[in-house]
């Protein structure tokens, strides 16, 4: 890990000013350092390294021939960030990627000026640059001034509704807007879907190793200084064009495909945009993911996202893991219920691996659906297979499903259709950061009619849930569960269908309840053992379900105990609101109870492991004794005692 | 009203399988009968007018030639199912179009098999029809069986990115599925976007008028028994077609355009494509909406929606009104600030009229962005204004908004953007029914970190809320007010800036506090008056913003009462679920209080006027008084005594 590359001319680098010293041939130079550097630094904190490799030259041209921060450069999704961020002032902090206090492994507004925009999600960069480029048409007034608008997206970004919504207003608006394809055929997974198709075809028809000499040709051309106007840069960069129609018919210039690893074609082509563009432009740059980088380059997903590795032998340095993932847990128990019921069937949104639904994929390939990076369109077509008869899972993250909420709303819930939400990443997720977090799912879902709501407390109660979701065809049902590895319980046989509506109590205890839903049930226990030393020995229950509620149970609880608390791992809205509404309802705190609920606070969470992440969020099993001890008023007591 | 056109044939047809009976010559005449029950029926009803008028061929067509409700035909966003409702069979429940307890004005699952999939929001139908046809590959069973998929779709619905994403999904899955673009240049507003323009070129480059005789001569063509299978029949269909590689690099068989008021023609492509296609297949029709109906035809809006109207003259029967609306309070008020402002800008996602900004459009043409039916690149376009100086105001109908919520969350709430939020429509809407209603607005935004919510209590409010949001650049905010007429307040000659975080006093009383978030104020009022009546006088309050909450208000309320209520025209986890949440951390609950929250239930709430389905919602006044007699003890008293 201190073995750290040799880098002369990046070192000469604190910001992307400096690189207007360079010649070209310094810039290839420097791509090489930069690749280098960024390896070596994903090296000891892990993250998004494949994408990162491919883009280290048109992050290099990019910062070479644009003047950013006045320039509004935008990654895409922005795990590929990592050589921009060593570019631009950041590099050393480059080491704390991904790291409590460290640097986001996404672009962040609040982090640098050369962040323009953040992101983590995918396809929001061209509805970004346009509004800059908007803005800087009608005089919008920002520190740094506003200059270009330039957008790097994936090619599996370009499957997302949004990127098309996205230009077919820039179309229409016709502003100059430039938007680089970086087209690596290759998402997270393999690409999916006719666009993907389309661009392969591109790229077939028209390779660019003649290109080289066209772009070189092309810039020869234009005259200085520029006096034809628009039309004219139009006519030669059209002149460069080959193919394209799809984003000509869009109302963008089409230019491409070009070499993305070609700095020779890299920068005269960047160039040329830069001083002749008017109107939206799209350049169709080919690249390959965890270019440069052999065991990267090796890997099926192209180093995508990597632990800690030796940078020679690329081998990971991954933790031995205690228990099986949630994620593969769910993955498992879906192809047990799809073995005894050939209506099952799987819509993952460019997440096969992320979800688990590799294993089902494998299994039941015909029934197994990856539509895109397109939620809108994964949630109403589970609607269209659920009224076709079938029984859909439709697994998303909490964060993702997001993209798709509207049509749960509409298609799914309004219809009483029987889609089977199956939510991954539910609360905190640790490196990936606020960006990432599965906090309002239970708020925006337990508040439709006719949803059910549950959350797993453990892997075996997840692989019920499984199957209790399999067995409900009365409407629509969410399990959510959490990133990382199970609490390591035995796992049941099979997964036993739940009756709907119902908790489970973990312990009977006094004075005090505890109802927990999720994962932080293990937490709660903690904080019982620790109570108990004191000589409280509180109630604890699983309520497995935010809705319905089990209504008897909450009303037990209350009844029997001075305090009642609830714990979960969500925002306000939720669980917790659910529960108070039972409880104002049924005119239980008319005469008083100690209620109170833990939920996640009202601030976004910076990156850190889950158990910090939960430390800040005060869900932790310490802060839950805390409140316990808070609510009986036994704190003060020991705080007089010492 | 009771002069009923003449029908002859239209009334021998109780079913679509009736329409076999019939010659072409004679369908034309059903499309005539048809087309004159439909503007018989809207003029009692009122309605959407000319979306239906504008397929009514097409719908004697589609039913003509496939078999519903076994084949699965899907009108998105569905205001164009009238003629359709009238063929399958609900005739005559047609003149209780969008009453109370009468037919929706939509499809609806609920209502019949011959809407196999409901719809209100735009673009969600090639989606569900990709599920029926996949459901019908994979063997899905339900009762009528399943067929062709057939999604009928506006030229306005393809600007939505939910509509890409099922065609690139569909382009990749290749199964047989029909998609037929109606394309009338007309959505709500006048079309926008490259899409749109391109459609255009694709009509003008090959108008249609040579179209009839290909389509007969294809036809013709074609052997019988068909044996050449697959590979023939496509490149028969291939043959029909001219331009549509927009639709063709999509993986879809591109066919048209054709007239898609001449059953000449959509007869026989219809039967063609039923017989012949597989895979995908686009039909692009040319239609006119309004057509048929000299009034609608020559209505700038071509009779979108419509009052009850006089069949002769066209008139509308429009009940005088005593205030202003919402939505005109709301688009003035954003003009007169952005007089004031040269960086307000404005951004509708197709609805210009409907959220008031059509007349800042016409104060502010450069400053005003109709991005199409695109509500994610609306948020995060919004967020790049805002990033880039300017001050947007993104004005969204509530149940659409839903459409950009991970968006709001994702690109604005995480960075902090000053994205202003004017959130018409909020609540139950009437005609619209649960589709349209704005229920969860308040619950997926005020647990947003950093989000300011507000609800307007009357027009006065909403005016103060503009120049509140205006002014507010610290952070995103949000306004809700509803669909309708104003409360009739006096207007404040300038909006007027309202300090965050604070509510205000209405009446103090005693006992009981009614604390209201938006426009129930008014019914809470009534409450009140009729409460002074049996001698109890609650203190009243309006809380303006239910995030950041006024906790001294409230807690006040609370520690000076022995009830405390709310009110809210909003699903749970809004913005009484802060307030419980506030009064359980601050250990209120402890020593008890009769705390209530009354919220929308958890139904979704058919058609009817607001007033009607706020009282199924149970918040209107009578209920509000007796939740407080409830609450205090007083109406069981009351009742003793009667």
């Amino acid at each position: 890990m201190s073995d750290r590359p040799d880098t002369p001319l990046l070192d000469r680098v604190s910001r992307p000013a400096d690189l207007k010293q360079f010649s070209d041939a310094q810039l290839v130079q420097l791509a090489s350092e930069l690749r280098a550097e960024t390896i070596s630094a994903v090296s000891v904190t892990g993250g998004h390294l494949g994408a990162g490799l491919g883009v280290v030259e048109l992050t290099v041209a990019l910062h070479a021939v644009f003047d950013t921060p006045r320039d509004k450069l935008i990654w895409d999704v922005s795990h590929q960030c990592y050589p921009h961020k060593i570019l631009t002032g950041r590099r050393d902090r480059i080491r704390t990627l991904r790291q409590k206090d460290g640097l986001s492994g996404f672009t962040k507004r609040s982090e640098s000026p050369y962040d323009p925009f953040g992101a983590a999600h995918s396809s929001t960069s061209i509805s970004a640059a346009l509004g800059f480029a908007v803005a800087r048409d009608l005089g919008g007034n920002v520190p740094e001034g506003l200059g270009d608008a330039i957008a790097v997206i994936g090619d599996g970004s370009m499957s997302a509704g949004m990127a098309f919504e996205a230009m077919n207003n820039a179309g229409h608006l016709k502003k100059r807007l430039i938007v680089i394809l970086n087209d690596n055929e290759m998402s997270i997974a393999p690409p999916v879907g006719a666009m993907s198709n389309y661009l392969s075809r591109l790229y077939a028809e028209e390779p660019f190793q003649d290109f080289k000499a066209a772009a070189k040709g092309a810039v020869s051309l234009l005259p200085e200084p520029f006096r034809a106007g628009a039309k004219r840069a139009k006519d030669i960069l059209k002149g460069m064009t080959v193919g394209g129609t799809l984003f000509e018919e869009l109302g963008f210039s089409y230019l491409g495909p070009i070499d993305g690893h070609d700095l020779h074609q890299l920068l005269p082509v960047l160039r040329t945009v830069r001083a002749r563009a008017t109107g939206p432009i799209l350049i169709h740059a080919i690249t390959k993911k965890g270019k440069g980088y052999a065991p990267a380059e090796a890997a099926l997903d192209r180093g995508h996202a990597t632990a800690k590795f030796d940078v020679v032998t690329g081998e990971q340095k991954k933790a031995p893991s205690n228990a099986p993932s949630y994620t593969s847990v769910f993955g498992k128990a879906l192809v047990a219920e799809a073995e005894r019921d050939d209506k099952i069937v799987a819509v993952t949104a460019a997440m096969p691996d992320g979800t688990g639904l590799n294993l089902f994929a494998e299994r039941f390939p015909s029934r197994c659906f990856d539509v895109g990076i397109a939620e809108q369109h994964g949630v109403t077509f589970s609607a269209g297979l659920a009224a076709g008869g079938m029984k859909p899972f439709c697994a998303m993250y909490s964060t993702f499903l997001q993209r798709g909420y509207d049509q749960v709303v509409h298609d799914v819930a309004i219809q009483r259709l029987p889609v089977r939400f199956a939510i991954d990443r539910a609360g905190l997720v640790g490196a990936d950061g606020a960006t990432h977090a599965g906090a309002f799912d239970v708020a925006y879902l337990a508040n439709l009619p006719g949803m059910v709501v549950m959350a797993a407390a453990d892997e075996a109660e997840l692989k019920h849930m499984v199957a209790t979701a399999a067995a409900h065809d009365d409407g629509p049902i969410a399990f959510r569960y959490p990133r990382g590895e199970g609490a390591g319980v035995e796992m049941p046989e099979q997964g036993e269908v739940l009756e709907i509506g119902k908790g489970r109590m973990i312990q009977q205890g006094a004075r005090v309840a505890i109802l927990s839903f999720g994962t932080r049930l293990s937490e709660v226990r903690r904080a019982a053992e620790s109570l108990e030393a004191r000589g409280i020995r509180p109630t604890i229950a699983d309520a497995r379900f935010a809705k319905p509620l089990d209504e008897d149970l909450i009303l037990r609880l209350a009844e029997d105990h001075e305090a009642l608390i609830t714990v979960e791992e969500g925002a306000i809205g939720g669980f917790g609101s659910h529960v108070a509404q039972l409880l104002a309802e049924k005119g239980v705190f008319d005469e008083g109870l100690k209620y109170r609920s833990m939920v996640l606070p009202d601030t976004f969470i910076d990156q850190a492991s889950p158990a910090d992440m939960y430390a800040v969020a005060g869900l932790n099993a310490e802060q839950i004794e805390a409140k316990v001890l808070d609510v009986l008023g036994v704190a003060r007591l020991d705080e007089k005692r010492a």
